[in-house]
């Protein structure tokens, strides 16, 4: 493919993307493939000789477009959302012609620099508290990584060094010996990293691929399954019963389930019981609810971290218009990562980095190499300027209110078993043999009401008009509809409650 | 950004970018800028409005690109490359437009599906073994990384989690109990990775991050910087002797430094010697050089890996037109992958899924969300056909070897430290005063051509018309010299030589 040749196949290219996006919302939102279907579609064998960007193109509409879950379509309305915009789509396409793997200043200062001054951007626009500014005089600061998995594997291995040095410090050893790093091998099993059940599950992978424990901490519906003080001392407490050390405590602003936040400030409170309670590496995961902070009004929630908070991690790709991968995650120390992560051999020393005058982001995250992401998310921000993005964020929350009115407004039918926030409505169809219930008492388990809900659920995801996800909270099964991806409108979110209306009168009245 | 103003933004973006590659051979492959260059030129706030795409476009000119290190210039013969090339840019305009974390099957079937076919495909490409394709028997497979770190993570946990959990299964213990789980926190920490001395740094990184020990194998200038059965089994036997299990192993295909290759076939041997050494997983790291497997000719060195080896990695990022990140990892047995990272919460269950007849790539790696990486390596294979990536292998290898022969012809100047291999020639700048050796033997230490050398070496890249990479190996300070880029011609090789010489004369003069 020569210069030409890429001209013509990259505007056929962008009339394409248009095209497929004009589409969109008349696709089936779910593919109608099974499993295995690519397979016959596509040659067993890699072809010998180049084949013309006109055969590959039309590939991509034949054989893949047809297999594609539409994760842009007003009626996705399945997990969150993962969003992606014009001016993201123009990030990727310089980030891929400046490819450089920026593993430190020097292979690419311009990365390097933007992906700095970005995440300071960032995080002013969520309004989070100074210490996680590059220009701290903590020295925090942001780096971008592929996703909050990655982030969350990242500091659990960061607190893990950090604790296990700090309690082999404390008997006297010397860094840097062997005495010193045997020592930290005893100490290692002993650690455990905690989280709310209603955590997400990239919290125990992290401590699983760090090589330590794992304890969840129980939620309840009556707290609407945030994590509270009282629950937490309980863990933390039986922890020491079993001489382990907490070590690392993921706390959840927006959890995948219900969206629900953990009570930060009395959690806090709690840590600063006991000494060694301090010691506990506190991680904000607001993997999906953190882009929420870019509206003025939730900003409150942020000055939370300002103190006793060591690392935040949000996902732009989720609701903040960044394509995947942008996983923003900020630290308050960046020694902590540092320390941990620093492994450099001659061939990777350049001056600039020896003399600390400018970040090396491998020291930052488990991979080595990186693309030049900050160029997707400056051209967002400057492209919806800080008032295009509050927009987006009040405009899908007010949908999802909507839609949380709607389900209210059919109580015969329909049960709210948490509270509705951030765009997402959790609800399931009640038993009809059991009379309303208006005390606003909690939900109770309820074996029909799961079996009829779970029936609706699957029902309206096989014919496909929208896609919805489910799941089991505190014993109950329940329907998620969350609808905060940019293409979102009313129309979509009251087609969407009278497919769930229809579908679930259907269900009643087959059961016998 | 509404339609039509990406349109134009995306036509005029693309105009910019191919002039941007135009100009590269005639810009100064490192930036004339200083650590904190970008800082002034940026707003220190985000804006509040949105910005055209004019401005942004205008700042990408005047502010990024005199700030990039450019590694697609044919001067840039630093590292390894990393290159980028337009069906490569294709596909990630559409990976972009298809945005989907596709954590499992049903998160897009396309973006599965085309992964596990293209990882086939790759694997026929570079005539790996059977056993590592995802129809094989044994089932195998291979799965698109961020980087070579992020598999070496990987697959460092899944071989942790492998091993110990055999050595607690031997001792009668039942997975699933609580006995079984703390047997494994006791019997971790005598856990230990190995890799020669020549390995690049993920491997210690990534022992890091499984919170386990690790040494390395010590290399020599007499085996050409490779490890060898013999310094193996030395670490091995002290290893046991210090009651460790060595439970991983990263055997190098063109090491970092030197690009020198392991001793597959004697090494594999060894580890049959003994039955614990025959459980230790076998990777190898073909980051760079994996790529010229392509060819015909290097394809009898993957018949080792049909054996005795666990894991292989090549980063087609580097030397296989795919631009960052592309590194592909296959795996003999998926499930030492699923076994040890499935952690499996209802919000992510799916009947195909659960029924196990789609592969979930989240399995298969740290990072949950992945992008659809696949459609860029297809775009790739089908428009270069395996002739043209065979050729544009042939080629750069031609090209190193010319450059070789350059070094040689200049033995009052020069002295070849390991062989050249793979576009990658090692040399150093001869002591002048030491008489011409030419028994073949191997280099010796000289702090005097050490010093003249490193002169040269910081000389040749603050003048920045090339850029070339130093390290040190086997006490003795080299300078590194590849080209192996899509641009890379004989006229720049030559040209990098002249400068070399020319440079050189200048600071032996000077000398006193």
């Amino acid at each position: 493919m020569d210069r030409e040749e890429f001209r013509a196949a990259a505007h056929s290219a962008i009339d394409d993307i248009l095209a497929y996006f004009d589409s969109v919302p008349d696709r089936r939102v779910l593919p109608a493939v099974d499993p295995g279907y690519l397979r016959p579609l596509i040659p067993e064998n890699p072809p010998v000789e180049s084949e013309s960007w006109d055969q590959i193109q039309q590939d991509v509409d034949t054989k893949i477009k047809p297999g594609l879950t539409h994760w842009q379509s007003p009626n996705f309305m399945a997990y969150y959302p993962a969003s992606v915009t014009y001016p993201s789509i123009l990030g990727e396409m310089y980030s891929a012609a400046f490819t450089a793997p920026a593993f430190n200043w020097l292979c690419s200062p311009a990365c390097t620099e933007l992906e700095t001054i970005v995440m300071d951007w960032v995080a002013k626009s969520l309004g989070l508290p100074a210490c996680f500014l590059s220009t701290s005089e903590n020295l925090g600061g942001g780096v971008i990584q592929n996703s909050a998995s990655d982030a969350i594997a990242t500091i659990m291995v960061a607190a893990r060094e950090r604790r296990v040095c700090e309690l082999v410090l404390a008997e006297g050893l010397k860094e840097g010996t062997v005495e010193f790093d045997e020592r930290k091998m005893d100490l290692q099993p002993r650690l455990v990293a905690l989280a709310s059940d209603q955590t997400h599950s990239s919290a125990a992978k992290g401590a699983l691929i760090a090589g330590t424990r794992f304890r969840s901490v129980p939620t309840r519906l009556e707290d609407d399954m945030a994590m509270t003080a009282s629950r937490l001392r309980e863990v933390l407490e039986k922890c020491e019963e079993d001489r382990l050390t907490p070590y690392h405590l993921t706390l959840t602003f927006g959890t995948t389930n219900t969206c629900s936040v953990d009570h930060f400030a009395e959690i806090k409170a709690v840590l600063q019981e006991r000494p060694e309670w301090q010691r506990i590496w506190v991680h904000v995961d607001a993997a999906y609810a953190g882009a929420s902070l870019v509206a003025d009004e939730w900003q409150y929630i942020a000055k939370d971290f300002a103190e006793g908070v060591d690392s935040f991690n949000t996902n732009m790709h989720k609701w903040l218009l960044v394509n995947f991968d942008a996983s923003v995650l900020f630290v308050r120390n960046r020694f902590d990562l540092t320390n941990a992560l620093d492994i450099t051999p001659t061939y990777l020393r350049n001056p600039y980095s020896d003399m600390g005058t400018v970040i090396d982001y491998r020291n930052w995250s488990i991979s080595l190499g990186r693309r030049f992401r900050a160029l997707k998310i400056w051209f967002v921000i400057r492209s919806y300027g800080l008032n295009g993005m509050k927009a987006h964020i009040r405009k899908t929350i007010s949908l999802g209110n909507t839609f949380a009115d709607l389900v209210r407004g059919r109580s015969d039918l329909f049960e709210i078993v948490t509270k509705p926030a951030f765009c997402l409505t959790v609800f399931r169809i009640k038993n009809p043999e059991i009379p309303n219930d208006t005390s606003g008492a909690v939900c109770n388990k309820d074996e029909v009401a799961d079996g009829i809900t779970k029936k609706v659920y699957e029902l309206i995801n096989t014919r496909g008009e929208i896609f919805i996800t489910s799941t089991v909270i505190d014993g109950i099964y329940v329907i998620r509809v969350v609808s905060a991806n940019p293409m979102a409108e009313e129309k979509y979110v009251r087609n969407a409650f009278d497919i769930i209306v229809r579908t679930t009168e259907e269900v009643l009245k087959k059961k016998p």
